[in-house]
Formats: structure tokens, C-alpha cells, sequence
């Protein structure tokens, strides 16, 4: 099967916070970013697989800065690495300052997505071949993260997450 | 500083999924139920903290069954843990079948959240006790979650989580 | 046919006020107060029915309270009685206050279902039987309210409105 | 004070059933309906006092048509009479067939708002002098419908109510 | 085939500036004015041609006002001229004080209409026959504005656009 | 004044075309594509001026291809011309075949867009120097838009648009 790198999955949006997406402190409500992540998430692994896509898990999502009302935020997200028929997503959210034109980080996060055909059934996916080395390194710690999400779910015995088990025994 | 059980945080939100909620597959979208998840968890973190509470993180949420237009979705959410200013809210998703009224999970989710005062800095949140077994697990788990997450944020060395550690030195 | 109580239909959905639902005074427009209570008196009606309902009225709504922004509003919805195919739903709804974390009514309103097959013709309900004295008080008042409304839409004549004439003959 | 006619309030709201305000056998949500209709009642409610306006309560509303996804719904609204910081709005709903473009009636609904200032303190608002002979008759039923809801809330006695009493007692 | 009247399509939608369809500014958003002209222009279309219409073009809206949060926007729109399967519609747009009640022109705007089969076919609508001045002026200028875009779409040489052309070569 | 290029304004907005977003066909609403098309152009004003900006006109929009439920939508804009204190926005709009993954131009769009200070008036703007031979030949072409606003708006004379009157005089 065919291979694919993260930039043929990277996905751009770039929009507004609007007044209807805040909370009480007028900042952007963490519910209406999980959407829209959801969202951009979906169409980069709709890139990565031409299938129709379902969200799987989010697995991890840190609120690190608040998005104030009327700020432009812009999501991208790529796939970071493809399983059998699932993909991780990773996306990184930024906020950019009206009169400086300068943009810092928001938020990252990290979304599994699964492909399936019409009747809901998992589809196999093409593989990720990383190029840039914050793209090999995202490669690298997907593995981890899988291990240590079926350890936590009962999956996988810990003795055999060995990706995950060199950190704690390296002590 | 006063103490709290889970059950006087407890909410329940019962609700429909409409059509403006659906993905191609005519299931309600990921994103949708993370957005209606952010919000039963912030009423059930403003009960227990009696503040203004903002998204901390979302720790992990697996979407194990999709949930098709029409269905009648119960979110239920407790604070699970207090820590300092922060509390870990655990989430579970019922649907329910309409001619048996049979209820099944859907979802859990985890979410972080914390208090804060009308400029947004961090205030101190009373303490949760676990009454029932159920609660008494997910206060425990919720230690290790925490120090998970701050190996993985780099906040902590591993060899200091020691509930974590144990997870794989008994191998 | 079977018979059902109250409790089997309570109906409990607890959810923010959001921005986008103000007017211009910052109190929840009763519009969106009484879209969000026919979507919980669908599912109270639903519960108890186990069938496809559509709304047929809304008997009366008293808005009493204004709901403010970021209010937490709690609505529960029962069947109060059941005719034939319709049913009378009951809806109380609660403001709680965040910082002494007591609750007070903001509203009650009445609205009527229909049960109806996949072709959208009438069914026939169980029956209810209520069990609490409020419950029991609620079931009383619904005939004299469906026969009240039968009058005043000319398709019975006062004469025969036995429980609503007692309320003006006695004096 | 100024007295207004129902013509100088009239309000006309047209507008299409969107999929996002349909329920599952693709008619408009009762809820929807009522939404739209509070804003169009709002709208006659602040021609005839000038000021603004809140929702005070909702008298009866049947929904005795269903209205089909894709349907032109034309909503009008008038002031049906004014009391003294209060005012009933009588609305009728229309839908009409796109190919013979015949309109029929699918709903009738009244609303009663209440004039306020700035504060949220009622004021007075000017009187209305009903001209056609459908405008007279509705302003006459408002009397009686004002008497009835407050026998229903009990802030009148039966036997005060004259025009409500007539009704029963000729019988 | 028949001819229709503008007055036969004459559509008006009257409705409130909500708080979530607001700007930085707190103006209603130039893009939910846009797309409440769609909707308003297509239900004049429909009614005109009495088949499904789809949006063909917006030829030119100028945005002279603000509309601020609160407003009460009317929407009037009629067809203009119809040509074979497309209809132009003309749109005016107006606000209103809420203390004087004097209404003024906030918009005005030109969108143009394709009425289709249930494939999306072209089919062929009735005439228009304009009645008052402002109808027939409008309708005189649709040519111009007909042959203006299809110049500048290169589907018509300039020569040809006798109408325009006038406008330019008289000076 | 400092000069900027198209490209330091580009604004890539990607985003799934929803339910609750579509026509009676299945497609996209002209409006809701208006309104999307409305918030890409307004950031991309945005960033040029790095000033609030407001919707001042939008010239033409063909919409020449249907965009199916489902589609992921691309809408590319950039800044094609500074005036004084307006700037023309030039926006493509782009949609992607799930399979092959072949986009294809589904509209374009030009909006125009002023900026302003806190107080809503208006304030001077960078100049835009396009770089590539598409952003000079938008840039060109601006210029005739303009011209041709102002003689349709009556606010310049036909002989003064001198970059369109050659358009029909070489005839």
C-alpha cells in the first residue's frame, strides 16, 4: 500500500471567536475549540486515507492560554502516524496579535481518528513516512502513546509496553 | 477549608441529538459531544468550587460507540478529585433505546478544570471525599492520572511518580 | 395496556446559558427557554410512551424570573397524565445561585405530546399513575386544564366541563 | 397617552425551515416554532410600547399542523391589547404550497410581553384601539383570557371574574 | 407562459440582531446580513418561479450602515426581472428606530436566482411585468446589469452590450 | 507608509460543510458560504491593516458550482488592492474530491473591506505591492472595479473612469 507524508494531510483553518463561543470571562469556551479541533482533525485524516473518518479518542488536550473574544485562531493539523486502520492527528492551535502581526501557541492536542467504509466497518489506511524531524519526533512519541493507551485501558500488559516501560526503568 | 462529596456536584444532562449535530454517517459528531462534555463539566466543577471555572485539560476520551440522529443522550459528571486550585471531573455517556428504555455507555470522559477569580487567577477549591466504591476508584486513579500527566508535560521525573511507578516495577 | 409513574419519565437537563441565547437586558430570551423545554418535554413524553412524540401545545408559561447569562438552569420534566394518545408534561425549571449554591424556581410550564407511529398517526399511551402527593395534585389539575382547553377551543360545551364548573358555581 | 391601532405593531417574519430545526419525521421542531414566534411577538410587542421588551408569559399555543422541512413559513404578529405595562400579542402562522402558492393556517399562538426600562422596571404603555372587526373580537377574548390566567395563578377570585364567569354560569 | 407581478413575490422578513450575529463593533456581522438576504431573495424566487431555486450570483452589495445589536432589521425583497430560467432579485434593507419608530435604508442589494428541477436542471420562468415606477425602473436596469456581467464574465463582447454601452459613449 | 505583499495577508480557512448548512438539494447554502466567505476576507484585511475592519461591499460572486454535504471547503483570500482606507479582498474557493484528492475551483469572490479605529471611523491603510503575475493582474483589475462602483453608485462621472471607458471605446 501506497505511503503518505504529514504535509499531503496538513490542514489550515484559520478562523474567528465569535460572540456565541465564549464563556462568561469572554474567552473562548474549551468546548467550542474541542469542536472545531474535531473538525480540523477530521479533514487531515480524510486527507491521509480518502475515506470517510470517525473520532476515535482524544487523548490528550491542555487549556494552556486563554483565546479571547475576536481573536483570529488558526488550527493546523497533520496526521503524525497510521496504524492499521486508525491515524494520530496532532494539531497545533495558535492566536496572533492584531497590531504586531505575531502569533504564539495556544494549544496542542492530539485526536485518534479511525477510516471506515459506507457501513461503518474499519478500512485499512496508507502509512506515514515523517520528513521533518518535529514530524519524526511526533512519529517516535505516537507509539508511546498507543502503548500507554491500551495499557491504561486494560489492553496491554505493562511488561510488554517496552517503548513506554524504558521511561520508568531507566530510574 | 470545607470538604465536598462527589454527589453535591453531580449533574445530569439529558438531551437530544439534533441534525445540525450529525456527521455523514448520520452520528452525532465527535466534537459536538466534546462541547456538550465541556459544558456538564464546568457546571459540575462550579458546583463544587463555587467559582468561576475555566478548561484545564482534557485527559483522554474514547469514543467507543457512535450515538446515530435522534437519540436521547444522559451526560452525567462528578468531580472526581480536588487537587490545589484544580479538580478532575469524570464523565459518563448513557444513550438509551427507545422501545426498551434500556440505557447502555456510550462514552467516559475526563476533564480538568480550574477555579478562578474575576481576573482569572487560580483560587484554592474545598477538598473532595468519595463516599461510594466507584467514587473511591476514580479519586485513586485520579492521582496517577495527575502524575502521568505531569511526567508526560515534563513537570515531574519519573522516578517521583510513585503510583505510577509501581504500574510497571511489579513487572 | 401497562401502567406507568412520574418517575419513569423524569426528565433532568442541566446546561448553561450561553451568550448567543441574551437579549438585550443579558437574561435568556424566553424563546430559547421554551425550545429548550419542548426538547425536554419530548423526552419525558418519549420515556413514557417509548414511541415517535411531536409537540401539540403548550398550554401556559409563566415567565416569572429572569435567567441571567452563565445561569445554571435545571430542567425537569415529568408526564403529569396521560389520555388517550396525548400527554400533559409538567416542567419545573431552577436557577441556582453559585456562591450559596441554593436553588430557586425560575419557571413552570405545561406542555401536551402526541405519540405517534412512523407514519405520524396517533397511538395509544399507557396510562400514569402518580405516587407523590404533588404528583397526585398534578394529575387532578390536568383534567380540569383539558377540559379548560377543550372549551376554549369550542369542542366541548361548559356544561359539560364538570370539574371546571365546580371552580365558578361554588360562589 | 397615546393610543396605537394593531395595524401600527403588525409584524411580518418569513422565513425557511432549515434542517437544523427539524425533528425526526422532518418537520419543524415545536421548540423551533416557538422560538421564532417569541422574537416576531417581541418585535409587535416593541412597535406598540417603544421600549424595550421581555417575555411575560406564553397563554396557549396548538400546533395542530406539522410544518415540513424546506416549508416558507410566514409568522404575523400583532398587539392584540394593551394593559397597563403589559400587552397581548396574537400571532398567526401561515405555510404555504410552493407550486399553487395557496397559504394556510398552521398555527394561532398569544404571547403576552411586558414593556420595561432600562432597569427591568415596568412601564406604562399606550392603549390600543382595535379597528377591523377580527382586531375587536380579539380584543375582546383578551379580557377574558387575562381574567382566566389570573384565576389560574389565584391572584382573582372566581366570582370576580365577570366576563369568565358569563361563560359558565348561563349554563 | 404566465407573467407574474413583483408584488407577487414581494417577501418581507422582519427580525432582531442578535447577540450572537455581532462584530467586535457589536454590529450585526456583514456575512449574517448576507445570508439572511439569500434566504429572503430565494423565498421571493420561489414564489415567483414556484420550483426549487438555487443562488446564481450577488452582483453588488454595498454596506452603508451599521446595524447594531438589537436592531430590528427589515428585509424586503422582490423579483426584478425574471430572463429565461434566472430571476434577479432586488433587496432593501432598513432598520428602525425604536423610540421613533422612523424606519431608514440601511442596504441595498441585487442577487440573482436559477430555478431548477429536482436534478438541478434549468427550467424556464414566467415573466415579469414591473408596475410602479421604482419596479419599472428596476427592472430596466437588470438588462444593464445582465450585460455588464456577462462582459465582464467574457461571455458577451462589449459592442454588444448596446445597453451599457450607451452608459459609457454618449460623453 | 509601510507597503505589504498579498501573500502576508493570505488566509487559508478549511472547514466540513455541515448539515445544518444545506438546501433542499443537499448543497451548501449561497448564504452560508456568503457568511464564511465574509469572516476569511475579514481576517485577511485584518492581517494587511492590523486595524478592526469592517464589511464595506461585496462586488460579485458567480456561484458557478454546487458544494455537496460532506465537502471540505477551502476558501483562499488575500488582499488585491489598498485604497485609502479600503482594501479590496480577492477569494478563491476551492473544493476536494474525497478519492482522488484533486481540488477544483468551485467560486470566487471579491469583498471589500475598511478599516477603522475603536470609534468606528476610518483610518489609512499600508499600500499592497502584489508580487506574483496573478496578484498584479488582480491588482490591474481592481482598479476597473473601482472605477466601475463609482460610476454605477453615480459618484464619479462615466469620462473620468478612464481605465473602463477603454474597455468599450476600443470598439
Amino acid at each position: 500500500m501506497e505511503t503518505r507524508t504529514p504535509s499531503e494531510s496538513r490542514t489550515v483553518m484559520t478562523d474567528l471567536v465569535l460572540p456565541s463561543e465564549t464563556n462568561p470571562l469572554n474567552n473562548l469556551f474549551g468546548g467550542e475549540l474541542l469542536a472545531r479541533m474535531d473538525r480540523a482533525a477530521s479533514i487531515a485524516a480524510r486527507r491521509h486515507s480518502r475515506r470517510i473518518v470517525v473520532t476515535a479518542s482524544v487523548n490528550h488536550v491542555a487549556f494552556n492560554r486563554a483565546v479571547p473574544l475576536g481573536s483570529v485562531v488558526t488550527i493546523e493539523a497533520s496526521v503524525s502516524r497510521a496504524f492499521k486502520s486508525s491515524m494520530e492527528i496532532y494539531l497545533d492551535v495558535w492566536i496572533e496579535d492584531r497590531e504586531s502581526r505575531t502569533r504564539s501557541k495556544a494549544n496542542e492536542a492530539i485526536y485518534t481518528f479511525v477510516a471506515v467504509d459506507d457501513t461503518g466497518r474499519p478500512v485499512v489506511v496508507p502509512c506515514l513516512e515523517p520528513e521533518t524531524p518535529l514530524e519524526k519526533q511526533r512519529f517516535d512519541a505516537a507509539l508511546r502513546r498507543k502503548q500507554l493507551s491500551l495499557v491504561l485501558a486494560g489492553k496491554m500488559r505493562p511488561e510488554e509496553a517496552t517503548e513506554l516501560k524504558a521511561l520508568f526503568e531507566d530510574h
